[in-house]
């Protein structure tokens, strides 16, 4: 199914995006495929838990694990030819963005769970993995902050949620939602897009 | 009932302070109410992902969402205005520590928790989404550092357990503990009681 | 038995190691018990939530809690003695590891999970605690940079796995595999044996 193909190539992209993290931050081999299958699965672990949810899906598929590890571990050995694909990996993150966010509505859908939490859930698994990410390399997480990121995962999950409502069938409604999430997040990174942020500074005395 | 009242007041609160912390970090609208809702809600999902409690309180009723990230959105518009509101931040933050505290407790009791469990849950409602913030905002969790905060939880709850097993009815024991929980941290914010803390330099050699 | 005597003397330990962080991190006494019980069963706590074991050990085991709380609050009192303690908590802390990843593969296996799965949920019992230890203090965790820690724990949980897939006695089998994983940690710390690490440097330009 095209949808499970996408999924491998975006663990593997989200794996080698982490391990390129872990490299940064000084990590030795092992931190660097830790931190590249936390970036890969850590959204859909933590949408199963709050959800409850199990087995996990990397606990019911233990190959996930090699897809990650294994890229982890491609990533640190080739790294300085990487160097000239940053625009290859905004591309393939973004369409696993999209991926992993209908993904997450699926799983939320099969339990049987409200329109609005099958949205949480798609942004749960799009966006979590990064915030790990993020957190255990001691930064404040960036999807936080920057870019329209967690909003292309919002509005994938939202349309492919009305498209399913209007009883279009779930195949179309799958490439339609993707299509137009992933279009929307290259327009974004094209256009530096962004929601608005707030002067913090002009709060500073209230803590 | 009036502890559900108490709870919808703390979350919005919880998720205002949160709010405000996203905003002194640069974030921009979606980390604003991203955090807002984490520290609103986050105590709650730990106690009752740990206690495998499902489904989760913002799962059975997403209603709670919309009065996060409503809260979230308020404070990103009205910031300035809150400058002056310190002081009611405080008051109300610590209601909702002390009604956190005995909807936790109540949550442990429903599940048959051991009576120091019990204590336990009720605290990890009251502080962790706090310590959730705070991981996010890239800083040491403040409850672990300063006043007298998940102590007033601790006693709240103890007191709470303690008057149940004296077969007091459960209303009047939820009034005293959250009047006598309210009342210990006015007078430890207002009087700046510090659980002890040790020179941590006194071991600098010990890592 | 003693696996579970060795598990109560590792929860004791890493309590006080990570009491002696927060010390470092300037947390007050609450912070300090805290920062130790999640030391010490954070890690167990992960894997239980992961593979949906319920209750968590702690849970079904209060009294788990006042050896964490216990050990914590007196590293607080003699820290200044423990100062010359150093090699004691490395010894003791490697025998931790062991009997942590022995532990959690017993929990994984008797869930009926995979091998693959079962050697995971060793590492994960082994080292998390550490890691949510050091993300509580604001540190990028220690086990993901330097020193052969995790790999100790991989090793441990795969020589158990297979000696119990050779139908060699259960007792037998976990006396071996603590045995040569402590030594092998032994080693590693006496001749400073590290996985590869790659120049971060080179990378500088891919974010």
């Amino acid at each position: 199914m095209l949808l499970h193909t996408i999924y491998l190539v975006a663990i593997v992209a989200e794996a080698m995006s982490g391990a390129i993290m872990g490299m940064r931050r000084d990590m030795d081999l092992f931190g660097i495929c830790l931190i590249g299958t936390v970036t890969a699965l850590g959204g859909g672990t933590i949408r199963d838990v709050l959800l409850g949810h199990y087995p996990l899906s990397w606990i019911a598929n233990p190959e996930y694990l090699l897809f990650t590890i294994g890229a982890a571990i491609v990533t640190a050995v080739v790294a300085r030819v990487l160097h000239h694909a940053r625009t290859v990996f905004l591309v393939v993150d973004g369409l696993g963005l999209v991926a992993f966010t209908v993904i997450g509505c699926n799983v939320a859908m099969s339990s049987g769970m409200a329109p609005g939490i099958v949205v949480v859930a798609g942004l749960i698994t799009g966006i979590f993995g990064g915030v790990l990410r993020d957190v255990l390399c001691n930064e404040i997480p960036w999807v936080l902050r920057r870019e329209l990121y967690a909003t292309v995962s919002l509005l994938t999950g939202g349309l492919y949620v009305g498209l399913l409502s209007l009883k279009i069938d779930i195949n179309i409604a799958s490439l339609v939602a993707i299509g137009a999430g992933f279009l929307f997040r290259l327009l974004a990174i094209r256009f530096h897009w962004r929601l608005p942020s707030f002067n913090g500074a002009t709060i500073r005395g209230l803590d």
